[in-house]
């Protein structure tokens, strides 16, 4: 069954972390894992590697050359009725402006205890939600 | 640190699932969860659910317009010494032929219990993989 908007988003962010997809100049994808909060239709992630080189991370080159982003939540179980997954597609843009950065990056720190001693760096990756579409192999409970 | 390339590819198929990135023909990333068997350089998928319109999913539709796709497998834990992740990029093509999808759902079938009373009806999706790249926290237990 699909699922309905309010509880495709309450799904999302339930896990710890979702799977965010781009696209390069040439149209081709790439794809990580990565931590993030919710804050209504709007996702907040960060990169919180020390970056190894002056260069970019793909996945920021990728959204200053192409904003259309998907992410993906989804829950694994043997017991197949127990799958669901949730997708958000959107528009995303990079923030590298500390006084930006700091909102997003306190919900990052007050989620993940593991950045409480050393917290992402940035730049931040914003996502506009334009759509939450999700599945459940079952009903969900009503919340 | 980086995986090498065999036990990336080890590690990618030790998960029950993986996670599909394919664009669509305006430049825009898809991204579905799916089952999957590993031979060699080769990753298969196929469509298991029951078409509800007689329109192909939209994967199958990217991949025609685009043969460029990613899959990531990945690991969470909140240890995250015991992260890792795996992502294969390469090129996938769409098999609707019998005699080429027996095979590959023979794979699924075996490795996929649940699929023993209802298998996948297809389409298949092979990947030819060109690239198998990973991280991990730590380093990896030699096998």
């Amino acid at each position: 069954m699909q699922l309905n908007e309010a509880t495709a988003r309450r799904r999302f962010g339930s896990v710890p972390v979702v799977r965010l997809a781009t696209v390069d100049a040439l149209g081709r994808p790439h794809l990580v894992v990565t931590t993030f909060v919710v804050d209504g239709d709007h996702i907040y992630l960060a990169v919180d590697q020390k970056p190894k080189t002056s260069r970019e991370l793909k996945r920021v080159r990728n959204i200053r050359a192409n904003p259309e982003v998907a992410a993906l939540a989804d829950h694994y179980d043997d017991d197949w009725r127990r799958l669901w997954w949730v997708r958000a597609d959107g528009s995303a843009r990079i923030t590298t402006d500390a006084n930006l950065m700091a909102g997003p990056i306190e919900l990052l720190t007050a989620r993940y205890p593991q950045y409480r001693s050393d917290p992402p760096r940035g730049p931040v990756i914003a996502i506009t939600v334009t759509a939450w579409s999700g599945w459940a192999y079952t009903e969900p409970d009503r919340p």
